[in-house]
């Protein structure tokens, strides 16, 4: 079965506290109108520091869509191998041993993706699977864990890479004054995340059963618009509030494999703002303790989209509280509005050990 | 076992023959360096017609990649829905069967992609899994067909839907005089394709196996500048000779499976331009005749990016001439350099009876 081994993470080492952004914010738009309510809500998100691929003044300068899609590709290019190196690494696997790459990310686009680029590089198999997904935004953490869990149903033997790779500052559009993009310029921050999920043999979350929602009617709620200067991200007002529809969908996946999704020793969810966190905590009936792998990574780093997802569940193994067979939920949020799901059990198992059966002889399908 | 049923396919109304083509090539590039040789390469492409979204006139003009993506957005939404409707009919399947979409299409981006909005526009259950894939190109089509195949594999109840959604005269850059770029706008149309993949039942071609395989270190052979004006395809002129290094790949999958890929019953592959086909035909040592579905797609409809294997398919469909149990295989090709590849075999199944298994029952993972 399935097992989603540890989780290797990276953030650049350029650094923007909140007390630099709200700085920046007094500083930019002086004579916004809606001033005091930006600062108000980007004081509230919580987020005490983020990590940028590049120096402030770089970021704030917007130098063309052409010369950031350049930045994204040279940054990816730099930063994605040593963390999937140790990805690799945690869960006992070599390139080789990989049949599925998916790599997600929703802040820069390339063609071909990266994964072509990461076979030849890294001593992938040039029979790997290529995902690339660009179009689930901050969901595709979760899409990418179920999807690779789904192949691995498919071919018990198989074990796929899941990549996040998210350079939000890269998408920083210094004309858009509106109050959604205002707060998501003091919000979203950059990473990259990387996690194996390996077919057989493995320690961490065994996944079990996972499950897709899109709430009705919430296309444009979260959007690109894709202009001259690149994707510009639209957040519609009412998506703090989407716990609400979306608890229910998360307590049918669990209650489907006869669990309680009130009672389960973890909760890995995509931390997209604090009212999220609450929220869940609220329609789940949890208390906030169960979300602090989530409300760290927010804290720390910011919303970094699809890498959020990874990064607290490294928390997880990090803290190295879950118990054998420890029951949990983990979920990505995102345009759609969409939630990808997942439940997942702890397993101890043979972490360190490569699959004993030589490459060679696989048989697919 | 996954059964690839009957394809739907659509193209625009706006058509343009070669020889529009050629007098457009000798109007606009009358002091190009190297014009005879662009005329030559777009009279050996074979294409006789081509269909655009968009009047002739108005594909030339360059209105801006914000204008551009609406007219993909508002063109796509005007036209998939009649196709996915007619591939649901074909498989004898409604939108409430179908358990994953997957949406590829390399000319215009959207986020969220299509998947969202045709989940609430059409009926499907709002917990269909969505896989958008933009980052394929081309060789999308088979990854499709594949990514398909490894989900019913996984779920052998569940039902995929498969949309490919290619307008590639929206990435028409006037500024753009290379010969591989003139040579590409005489050789790229616009189409729409979509089929459903049933887990269960169903007429078609039942998926056997799937394999993909990248050439060494071409990765920069076929790709997209991304710029204010938005993807610049960029192709290299040794790819219309990558079926030398692929016919093996063709060749080893078939092996995998004892088959011999030079004694099939159907060929469907990507037809990116007539080398392609003739050059299969020689190192796989078939004849020309057993490419007429793909030759045919490339002649009346030019490289219609990733929905070229589905049409191809719909002609075999068409024909009607492949025998229960007929072998073959299908492939897709494209950026990385990536090919797509897929084994199957003939059934006249049930095609026109629906799943019987209420939906409310069934189970994943």
């Amino acid at each position: 079965m399935a097992v989603l081994c540890k989780p290797a993470v990276a953030v650049p080492d350029h650094v923007i506290t909140m007390e630099d952004t709200l700085e920046l914010a007094r500083d930019l738009h002086a004579h916004h109108s809606q001033l005091g309510l930006v600062l108000r809500l980007i004081e509230h998100t919580g987020v005490k520091e983020r990590h940028l691929v590049q120096p402030l003044d770089d970021v704030l300068r917007h130098p063309g869509f052409d010369v950031r899609s350049e930045i994204y590709e040279r940054e990816s290019k730099a930063r994605v191998p040593q963390v999937v190196r140790r990805a690799l690494d945690n869960a006992g696997t070599e390139p080789a041993d990989i049949d599925l790459i998916v790599y997600v990310s929703c802040t820069g686009f390339m063609m071909p993706s990266l994964t072509a680029w990461l076979i030849n590089e890294m001593g992938f198999r040039y029979e790997t699977r290529q995902m690339p997904i660009a179009q689930l935004g901050c969901a595709a953490g979760g899409a990418a864990i179920n999807r690779a869990h789904d192949f691995c149903v498919a071919y018990p033997d198989a074990n796929a890479l899941i990549v996040a790779c998210e350079f939000c500052s890269l998408c920083y559009q210094p004309t858009d004054l509106g109050v959604g993009s205002l707060l998501s310029n003091g919000l979203f921050g950059d990473g990259i995340a990387a996690a194996v999920v390996r077919g057989r043999g493995g320690t961490g979350v065994r996944l079990e059963r996972n499950g897709s929602y899109l709430i009705p009617h919430t296309e444009g709620w979260i959007s690109y618009a894709v202009r001259p200067t690149g994707f510009h991200f639209q957040l519609d007002k009412r998506v703090p509030g989407t716990m609400e529809p979306l608890s229910p969908a998360l307590q049918a996946v669990a209650a489907q494999h006869h669990w309680d999704a009130s009672a389960l020793d973890f909760y890995i969810v995509h931390a997209g703002g604090p009212r999220i966190l609450d929220d869940l905590c609220r329609f789940l009936d949890v208390p906030a303790e169960a979300f602090r792998f989530s409300r760290a990574t927010l804290t720390e780093y910011g919303n970094i989209a699809s890498a959020v997802v990874l990064d607290a569940l490294g928390r997880m193994f990090e803290e190295d509280s879950v118990g054998e067979s420890g029951r949990g939920l983990l979920a990505g949020f995102g345009p759609g509005i969409t939630a990808e799901m997942a439940l997942g059990t702890w397993v101890d198992g043979d972490g360190g050990v490569r699959t004993e059966q030589p490459r060679s002889d696989r048989r697919y399908a």
